[in-house]
């Protein structure tokens, strides 16, 4: 068993992935994290799209290539994809989708698994594209999307970096 | 030894605690991890302000009584209170505090002491009571804050909530 101190230590973005599939028991434990992550007032209000399917992550990815005018982006071939929304009217929409996606970050390394973040959605909640795959998948158009997770078996190991920020102790 | 499930699904917001100071080798081990989410594009770019002198906590106590106009506001006789600030031009700042909000919530149950998210700062980055706080802990101007956290020995075991929030896979 891993120690919680060494799950936050190891965690990292991973960008590679082995042509592997996740199995679909592995992601609900996974998933059962993220819904225990914190909501403002326990609104419990944010929505999980976890899709394990090949065509609709590519696309999503064409999608975004699209919405934001750069024909290089990738997801990566990742084979799981977990989008989070939450309400538009929500003022804890990017509060509550991130303390989610950090349960996420550290279930998926305490599994063995890799993840990156994909920080590209929240400049693309009135795209055209995006949003008619949303309608597709249930995601409702008063719900906005700040957040996104790929995930899947890491076929790179990062190397560990420096951690340099400013605690300032006022005892 | 925890398991990171374990500890995932026992945290639970704390707003009573012990009359017992936490340790300061403690809380440095509890702010190891929140250094260790991530950031966007890992710029590191936040300060940890972490405050275990009680005057200058019942200080921020006063200010924010002041600031949002509610004279029955509490911090709840916290030990340790820690203020995140973020750079005000960061496109980032809210989803880089809420990850480190979360590693803190996680690192806080591993080690036997209870927390809560102090979320009123967000609405008093202007407010002149608890700018003056801030300039005298040498938070800059340059930042500001969307979240805080009290931390303590807790001295109550709250009930386990539900979670029914929505997973929807598409396999």
């Amino acid at each position: 068993m891993k120690g919680f101190l060494e799950i936050v230590k190891n965690r990292k973005s991973i960008r590679e992935f082995e042509d592997r599939e996740v199995e679909r028991d592995l992601i609900e434990k996974i998933m059962e994290a993220a819904i225990y992550s914190p909501t403002a007032m326990n609104k419990q209000d944010r929505r999980f799209t976890v899709i394990r399917n090949k065509d609709i992550i590519a696309r999503f990815e064409e999608a975004i290539k699209k919405g934001l005018g750069i024909p290089r982006y990738s997801l990566h071939d990742a084979p799981v994809f977990v989008i989070i929304s939450v309400p538009v009217d929500s003022d804890d929409g990017i509060a509550n989708s991130s303390t989610a996606m950090q349960n996420l970050y550290l279930a998926v390394e305490n599994y063995g698994l890799g993840s990156c973040w994909i920080n590209q959605f929240k400049y693309l909640n009135e795209d055209p594209g995006i949003r008619s795959l949303y309608e597709e998948l249930g995601i409702p158009s008063d719900e906005k999307v700040y957040a996104a997770m790929i995930i899947g078996y890491p076929d790179e190991k990062p190397e560990e970096k420096n951690r340099e920020e400013k605690i300032i102790y006022i005892d």
